[in-house]
């Protein structure tokens, strides 16, 4: 690659960047932009909206893409290694942003146009990416990545429990109360274990009314484990944040009532 | 401003303050006038009571007008600076408490008369400052604004999940199912993330139930999250409140009924 | 009060007590007796069995009617203070779980024997007070005991946010989509607060909608509270439960980690 | 007992253990033909898959029954005490997985058939096996089984509080609002205060809808303690597993990774 210009250096600086007052700037205005668009998304879908104010939405359409096209152009000319940034996620991503609306002048019609247009809602993700940087929204991932084989357990053991009380049901019930097939008797396991209850399917005989008790009691007991899982995890870390560093060794995890340090033994100032 | 008389002075301590028994008690009788009076509200409201009973909720309707117009007059003549009350979020309620009553002999139309009515049910917030002077309530307040930043970013996320799965339901349903437009579909997806489950809106393909049941095992799990990081603030606060400091040996997670220090044996101060 | 004879002293030790074995027995057998009068009471009220089981349960009705009575006598002849015993909660249940059956010889008419025969449900409250015996059902009593105070608080505080979003629902919607006064309007936003959604009440416009998602997301954040508070105790009983006697002192709540007796300055033991 | 060949032993490591790469390339399989199994019961109770798709399951439910065949064929043939396995509850379900296929040759009929079918679903206890051997099973089945006496007595008070709910809204609502029968009530009691909330039946007195709302937020409430429970019950789990005691001063909760006693400053043993 050829040698990088002032100016590719300085916009480099400003559009991936989050460490001076430009960059902060270009991330805000780029979030409300997307925030834009996906309302613009939104608003497109309701059919009064779009026959009453379908050119200034179609306007505000073009303006957004036009934006996000300078972005993506911008991106790749400034990238270091460009290869790398156009084949990453958020590369793919910038590029999807900007293209249905491109795609749907060649090829017109509203229900395909619609599922293009759902894929630029991804672009929330780069909302997320966003907030990722703030250090609650980590902890909390993190918190959740250190439970994620407990979840997983959990979440395979409601799976074999709403399979079975699934199965179980379709039998009671039978199709002509609602329960046509042991898929939707599964679905309407998981419906009433997670305590939703939309009430489109319900049990009428009265063993089946008794079994779905069962099961909400058990939905409404079991939701306890996700949340001790998570409760457990973040008091943890909570715990291991309220440490001292000893002045001796460096070592940054000793607990704040050790009267020595635990790595290499010396007295603890203050203690 | 002019110098206070020793009865301004008297009643000032019973309205605004609580540290007299008459001041407890004048608190009490707001209180319990203010529920008496959203009462009023709620019952007015209700077709069969208005037709039955209107000439004896508009008696009360007005005892309670003159008694909150009686109390508004009394805080701003007994305040030290009269200005600042009026302007104040407390002062301006006081006033709105009063107005609507009056305003209705001026504006008659029960359509407009109970929109303005619905503002007097900001009494409410007196009821809460009231409890608000209560140790426990501020307690958990105080847990819920070391959490805000967790809170605000797991909104967000919860936010971004619905918009997601509200647009793919949206492709999946369709406008034939109640899919109707894709803020609809969010919606029905905030219904769903939640578990409240109305059913007015409900999947009926076999796709979107399946996608359906995972965006209910999701909202069943994730809802650890917030219980999580309340959990952890109050066991956290919880912690800090019962501990004291040794004076002799620094150590800082005595229990607040020790006598002596269970790290270096010294007697504690004020056991 | 004459003397009590030794049989009075043998049958209060059975029928009071629950140190022997006979006592222990009494009690299950009582326990069983009470579950199979409620089981009765749940018979009764379902049509078809009425229909065709009508004779058997009116003589297994009898039966139990004619045990709880003896059961009365025998506990108001060896009770050590009579009166006090006819004239405490339980003296009080314990008579109104025979009388209904009496009553109705007196005052026939089903509508008015099924409202007697649900008070004889509080039977279950004698279930209750079996099971209060169990450590563990004192545990989680002392837990929301230790608890009420925040419990209380949030209540109210759920209250008022479902008056204030009732009566603002009440304006949005209006009585043509259901929410015909502002006291259902509460009673839909408790419905809705509380996650429970029965769909019977919906709303209906986009305003509405966006305004019962807010209450729903909230709903499923505040959960968070009353969770974290009850969570919070139980572990702080548990953290007191973990603790060693002085055998100095005699003081019973050391924490396991001291080196010294907190009451008393003596080193401890094993420390 | 004969002696055993040398490959009934080897098939008995890769048939029943999980030490060797064999007998987890075994397991993993198994895990999939079973799902695949599960699977074709779910399509085979679709009306429109067994329609469109009848001869393709019905071979395929073959070869996996021929499959299942073979693999309980082999483990009898390789067990030490075939007794033991062919009477043990896993043995039991290895037959049962099996036999419905054969049976239903001799004993057709639709209805008759997919309720011996449904036996078949509790191969999915044989997936929970396999994840039960990882550790986090264990640990969250663990939490569960130490809370087992507070979980009992905890379902227990929520079984007596929907009975007395249930018989109230009984008489309130009566047989014309949906409410028929006590047990009926006491099924709408559980659906309410578990917050699934069907909306099949649904109170319609304003009394009925009060009462409603106090078993909503108490149920909203008590979701609290089945939570704490757990909590608790992890959050002790995870401190006893990350302590280690000091040889040197007896101190019981150094942390796993300290290297020296906090308490006495002696080196500690294998750090």
């Amino acid at each position: 690659m050829k040698g990088r210009s002032d100016l590719q250096q300085r916009l480099e600086r400003i559009v991936f960047g989050t460490d001076t007052r430009a960059g902060r700037l270009f991330d805000v205005v780029l979030l409300w932009t997307i925030l834009l668009s996906v309302a613009l998304v939104l608003l497109e879908s309701v059919h009064e909206v779009r026959v009453r104010y379908g050119p200034w939405l179609m306007a505000a359409e073009w303006t957004v893409t036009v934006l996000f096209t300078i972005e993506y152009a911008v991106r790749v000319w400034v990238s270091r290694d460009r290869r790398r940034y156009v084949l990453s996620f958020y590369g793919l991503v910038d590029l999807l942003a900007a293209l249905p609306t491109y795609v749907s002048l060649l090829a017109p019609g509203t229900q395909a146009l619609s599922i293009i247009r759902a894929i630029r809602l991804t672009r929330v993700f780069r909302i997320l990416r966003l907030t990722t940087y703030t250090r609650e929204a980590s902890h909390l991932l993190l918190a959740l990545y250190a439970s994620r084989h407990r979840i997983i357990v959990f979440t395979l053991a409601v799976l074999a429990l709403v399979t079975v009380f699934g199965t179980v049901m379709y039998l009671v019930e039978g199709p002509s109360h609602g329960f046509t097939s042991i898929p939707r008797s599964i679905y309407w396991a998981i419906v009433t274990l997670t305590t939703v209850g939309y009430g489109d399917i319900a049990p009428r005989t009265a063993l089946g009314q008794a079994l779905a008790s069962a099961i909400m009691i058990l939905g409404y007991a079991i939701i306890a484990i996700p949340t001790g899982i998570v409760s457990a995890e973040i008091a943890r870390q909570e715990r291991q944040r309220r440490v001292l560093t000893c002045t001796t060794c460096g070592a940054g995890d000793v607990q704040d009532d050790a009267r020595y340090c635990p790595q290499c033994g010396a007295p603890m100032k203050g203690a």
